[in-house]
C-alpha cells in the first residue's frame, strides 16, 4: 500500500494536534476509530491506513504539540492519560512542523522536503487553521496565467497555501471556510498539475443536523418558514470569529445547508458568538417553525453540545485518505464526490445529507 | 381516472375530520396541499387526485364532522373560518359515516354499499381510530383457515376491520399501532382477495425526526450511547394513552426506529404522558448523548411542538392514493415501498427516513 | 372611588390595544383578570378599579382599534369572539384617540382635555409605542431650565411626552426602553408638578425569567460563568428593533439583569433578531453555564415562547392603577418601588425579581 | 470556636467521597468553597469553619475512600489532581468509616466513639446513603414508647440511624427522601435528647429551580396549567431509583415544590429514568405550559445537566455547619428554618426558594 502524508496547516491547532494524537492513539490500540467515516462498513480496505500516515504541517504557534495534547485533555477533547503515552508520536511530527509565515516558494520546498524525507508517495494538505475573511475578489483571479503575472502576493493565506500544495504536486483539503483552492486560477493550475482538491468548511455541527433534518422538512411537503440559530464557541475558532470579517466567511457557509436544500431563502439567521468560558466546546442552538395542513404552524428546536476539535479530526483523516487514494487513482481537480463533509461542497449543489452519503459510497466504491 | 373512495375508520376522530376537511379545502381552492407528500415534485400525475376523494367510515362517536371540524378549528388546528365554508362536504361525509360496533358481515356490507353507492371504482379503509392493546396472541392468527373455523371473533377490533376491507375486496391502511392487518391469517386473506395493505403507526413527530437523525449519527460513526425522550399528548390519543395497555403498542412502535437504523439497542426509553392541557398539541423532547474521537461525549437534544391531526391527515391522503392506485396496477399484500410513512413499516427493516424517501420516489415512479 | 383615565402612546399598537380590549373584557365579565397581579391576594382593594378605567391615546396610524384587534384576535392574542363583543368599548377609545406627531403644546391639550371631558381625578400617561435609539446627550438635559430655555425641541418623542404628562399633572409609565422620564430635567419637573413616574422596559419574558433564576445562583454560590442569549421577535416591536440603533436600547436594558443582581458582568451576549414570520410571538433561548463545588461546570438553558402584548398588557393596567393610587397619595417623583415591574427599573438597584415583589408588595399594603 | 464531625450515612458514596475531599481541597487552599451557601456574605463567621470538621461515616461499601475519589475525578466531578493531594485527609476520614449493617447499639457506640477520640463538642449525623422506599405505616411510628416497647426493628434504615443519632446526642440531617427522623416517635427523641434535625431531600437541581420559578408564575398571576418533566440519571443514584418503589419516594418529594407554591395541583408529572451512561451526571427537562392575559397560552422549557455530588456535597457541609451551631445554641427538635435546602422542607410549608433563603438568613443571623 502506498505511503501517505498529511500536512497540515495550522497544525498546532486544537484540530491537527487532534488528528494528529488520534491517529497516533489508533495505531497504538488506545482507541477505536470513532467517527472516522471510512471505518464504516461499505467503505473499502484500499484506503491508505490511518496507521501509516506520517504527518507534518505549517504554523506560526511555537507551543509544542505535546504540550498543545495536554491542555485538550484538560479540557476534556482526549483521555488525561493520552498525551504521556503518545509523547513519542507527539514528538515526530511536532519535527515536522515548518513555519508559516514564509515565502511561497519555501512552502513548496517544505513540502517536498517532507514528501521525499519520508519517501511518500503522495501528500495531501489539509488547511486547519484560523478562519480569514472573504477575500477581495480580483479581476487575476479568474486566470493562472494573469496571477501569475500580476504576482502571487494578491493571494489570501489560504489560497497561497493551496498553490504551494498544487505546486508541489500534493492534494488539497479546504476544511476551513477560507477562500484556499476556490478560486478558477487554482483549480487549472490543480489541473494542469493533475492533482485533486475538496472543500469547504467542514460539516461537524450543527451545519451536520441542518443537512440531515431540511430533506426532512422538504420531502414531507412541509413549509420551514424560519430557521434561526445561535452558535457559542469557545476555543480557537471562536476567538477567531470574534472577527466579524472572519465570521463572515462562516455564516456564508452555515447559510446555505437549508437554502441549498429547501430551494429557496428562508427568513433567520445564524449568529456566532465568542464566549471564551466554553473552551474548546460548542453549543448551538436552533428554531425552526414550520407549516403543515392547513396552514397550522409548528415548531422545532435543537440544542447541540459537541466538541468541534474531536468532531472535526476523524473527518480530517477520512478526507486524506480518500483525496490520496482519488489521487492515486488518477483524479484530479475538485472532488464533489466528498462533498458529505462540507457546509460549502464544492463542485456540487447536493446539501441534504443523505444524498451526499450515498454519493460518497458510490464514490469509496469507485476507489477500491 | 378511476373513482376512489376513503373509508375511514375512527371517521369521527380529529384526525379523520381533518383529512375530510382539508380534501374539502383543497377542492374548493381554499388551501395548498401542505403537508401532502404525493403532491411535491417527482410524484406522478397518474395518482388519484385529492378532489376527487370521496370519503365514508365507521365511528361509535355520534358527534357530527361539521361540529368536529369548529371544536378543531378553535384549537388551531384549522383556519376559524373553514368549517362554515366546508359545510356541504362535511355534511355529505357525515351521511356516510356507518356505526362501527356492528357485526363482521355488517362491516363488509357497509364498504360495498358505499363503493356502490357512489360508484367507486376502488375504496381504501384507513384505520385512523384510537389505538389498541397490543392483541394476546392465538395459534389461529397464524393461519386464515383456522381463523375462520375458530370464529372470527377473536380478532381485535382493528383486525376486524382490515378482515372486512379485504373480504370487500379494498385496499388497507393501518395508520395507529394495532394489530389490524398484521397477522399471517390476514395476509393470506389480502393475497387471495388481490388487495394491498399497508401500515403501520403513521409517522408523524418525533419518531419522524429519529428516523432523520439516527442514521446522521451512524453514517459520522458516532456511537450513541443513549436516546431518552418524554411525549407529551393532549387530545384524544393522548387520553387513550393513559391506558398502560394501549401505550404499550406506541412504545413498542417508537423504540423501532432507533435502533432499527442502528443495529443495536441503545440505553433509554420514550414515555408518554396524557396532558389533557395541551389538548390537539404535542410536545415531545429527546435527549441523546454519543462519542466521537478518543471517546469524547457529547449531548443533542430536540423539542418538536407538532399538531398531530394536522401530521397525519396528509398522510392518510397519501397513503390512500398511493394504494388506491398499486391496487390499480395489481398490487396485493404488504406494500413495504410505502415505510417512509410508519413508524414500524410492514415488509420492510430499513427506518432511515432518507432510505424509506428513495424508496418510496421509486414506487410512485412504477405507479406513474 | 377616584376616576382613573389612562392615556396610551401608542394607542393603536398591539399592546394597547389588548391593554384596551382586555379591560373591557374584564368589565363584560368575559375574562378573568389573569396577568393582573394587583388583581392577586394581597393587593389593597382601594386602587381603582379595571371595569372603571377610561381609555384614550396619542398614536400616528390610523387603522381603528377595533381592526386592531381583529387581527390580533386572528393572530391568537385573544379569542376569536372579543372583539365583536367589545365593539362598543373599543370604538369609545379610539374616539380618544389623538394624531401623535403634533405640537408640545397640543400634546398637554390633549390630556387636559381628555380629563376635562371625561370629569377623570387622575391620568396615568402610559408610553408602550416603539423603541427609539438611546438619546444623545446634551447638557440641557440636566437642569429643566436650561432645557426650557434650549428649545424643548432638543427632547426625543418619549421625552416630549413625558414632558407633555408632567406639565398637564398626569402621571406616567415608561414602558419602553426609551428615554422618555429619565433625564435629570424632566425628574425636576415631575418633583415641582407633584407627579409620579415609573419605568423603565417592561419585564414580560426573558428578563422575567433572568431576574428569577439569577438570584438562584448567587444564593447558592455557583458562580455564573456565561450567559448568553438569542431573542425572536415578530411582530411591531420586533421591526422597530430590526434597526440597530434601537435594538441598542433594548440591549441594554435586558443586560442590566444578570450583572445587576450578580454584582459583576458576566461572559456573553443578548441577540435580538425579527423575524416576522413570529407574527405576535417571541422566542427567547437562553445557556447558561456555572460552577459548582471544586469548580464542576455545569449548563442550565431555557427556552420561552411568549406573547409579548397578552403579556404586557396586564401590567399596564397594574402600573396605571399603582400611579394613579401613589398620585392620590401625594407621592411625586421617581417610584422605585414598581421596580418589579421593569427590567431597568428607575430609582432601583434591585433586579432580583422576589425582592421586588416583595418591596411592591410593601408599597401596595402604604397605598390601602 | 467548638470542634464539630461530620458523620455521613452512605460514606462511600458519591457524595460523601465529594464532601470529605472538597473539605480537604477547602483546607488545602486547593478550591474555593463554590456552593457553600453559609460562605457568602451575610453568614456568620460564627459557623464551625469548613477546614476544621472532622469526618465518618457508616457504609456498607468497602471501596476506600481514596479510590472513589479517584472514579470520581475521571468522571468529571473533580480535577484529576485532587485525589492524590488529598490522600492523607480521605485516608483519615476511611479511617473513621464503620460497616453499616449492625445493631442498632452498635451505631450509637460507633457515634459516642468517634466524638470521644476525636474530642469533638458536637456530631451532625447526615445521611446521604441510597433512598429507601416509602416506609410502610405503623402505628408504634406514632409514639415513642409505643416504638421502644414494640421493637425498634419496625424501623426502616434511615430511621434506625436517625435514633442512633439521637440517642448518641448528635443532631442529624435526612438529605435523601427516605423516612429518617420523619416520624413522630423521633421527633419526640430529638425533643427529649435536645438534639436538633432537618430535612428532608436535598433540593440540588430540577426541583431548585422549579421552586425559583413556581413564585414567578404566582406574583406575576399566570395560571399554570402543566408542568411535566423527565429527569434522567446516572450513577448510584439513578440505579436505586430505577426501583420503582424508592422512585416514588423521590416523586413524592419532587411533586411537591410547584404544588406548595402554587397552593394547588398542577397537570403533569416527574419522571425519573436510570441511564448508566450519564454516569455522574444529570440531566432534567421541564415543560410548562401557562396562561396570561385573555387566556393566551405561553410556554416555557428548561434543561438543567448537572453533576448531583458537586451540588450536594456544599450543601452537606452548609448544613452540618448550620445544625452543629444550633445545637450548640440549644435548639431541639426539627429546624424548619432550613428548607431552603430541602425539596420536602420538614416543619414548613413554604417551598418558594426566595422566601426560604430570607429564612435561612435571618436565622444565620439569630446563630452569629
Amino acid at each position: 500500500m502506498a505511503a501517505v502524508g498529511v500536512w497540515l496547516i495550522g497544525a498546532r491547532g486544537s484540530v491537527a494536534t487532534t488528528v494528529v494524537a488520534g491517529a497516533a492513539a489508533i495505531r497504538a490500540g488506545l482507541a477505536p476509530p470513532q467517527g472516522c467515516v471510512t471505518e464504516t462498513p461499505g467503505f473499502p480496505g484500499t484506503l491508505p491506513r490511518i496507521a501509516d500516515l506520517v504527518f507534518g504541517g505549517h504554523d506560526i504557534a511555537e507551543t509544542s504539540l505535546r504540550k498543545r495534547a495536554e491542555r485538550l485533555s484538560a479540557a476534556g477533547v482526549m483521555p488525561v492519560a493520552l498525551p504521556a503515552l503518545l509523547a513519542r508520536d507527539l514528538d515526530a511530527a511536532d519535527a515536522e512542523i515548518r513555519p508559516g509565515d514564509v515565502p511561497l516558494a519555501r512552502l513548496t520546498e517544505d513540502l517536498t522536503g517532507f514528501r521525499e524525507r519520508h519517501g511518500l508517495d503522495r501528500v495531501v494538505v489539509v488547511n486547519v487553521s484560523s478562519t480569514e475573511p472573504p477575500a477581495v475578489p480580483h479581476p487575476a483571479f479568474g486566470d493562472l496565467a494573469a496571477l501569475e503575472a500580476e504576482g502571487l502576493d494578491l493571494l489570501p493565506p489560504s489560497s497561497r497555501y493551496a498553490y504551494a500544495a498544487f505546486r508541489a504536486g500534493c492534494g488539497y483539503v479546504e476544511f476551513t471556510p477560507s477562500t484556499g483552492p476556490t478560486l478558477p486560477a487554482l483549480a487549472e493550475l490543480a489541473a494542469r498539475e493533475g492533482v485533486p482538491f475538496a472543500g469547504r468548511d467542514g460539516k461537524t455541527g450543527e451545519t451536520l443536523v441542518k443537512s440531515a433534518l431540511a430533506p426532512m422538512f422538504a420531502g414531507r411537503a412541509l413549509q420551514v418558514r424560519s430557521w434561526s440559530g445561535l452558535n457559542l464557541l469557545g476555543g480557537g475558532d471562536g476567538a477567531t470569529l470574534a472577527d466579524p470579517a472572519a465570521r463572515a466567511s462562516k455564516q456564508i457557509s452555515k447559510d446555505r445547508a437549508v437554502s441549498g436544500v429547501l430551494g429557496e431563502d428562508v427568513e433567520g439567521q445564524t449568529h456566532i458568538d465568542y464566549v471564551p468560558e466554553l473552551g474548546e466546546w460548542k453549543t448551538a442552538w436552533d428554531h425552526v417553525t414550520f407549516d403543515g395542513f392547513l396552514g397550522v404552524r409548528m415548531t422545532f428546536q435543537f440544542t447541540w453540545q459537541g466538541c468541534d476539535s474531536a468532531l472535526a479530526a476523524p473527518l480530517v483523516l477520512d478526507l486524506a485518505r480518500l483525496v490520496a487514494r482519488a489521487h492515486e487513482k488518477g483524479r484530479s481537480g475538485v472532488l464533489p464526490e466528498l462533498g458529505y463533509f462540507f457546509k460549502d461542497p464544492l463542485g456540487s449543489a447536493e446539501h441534504g445529507l443523505a444524498a451526499q452519503y450515498e454519493r460518497l459510497r458510490a464514490f469509496a466504491g469507485e476507489l477500491a
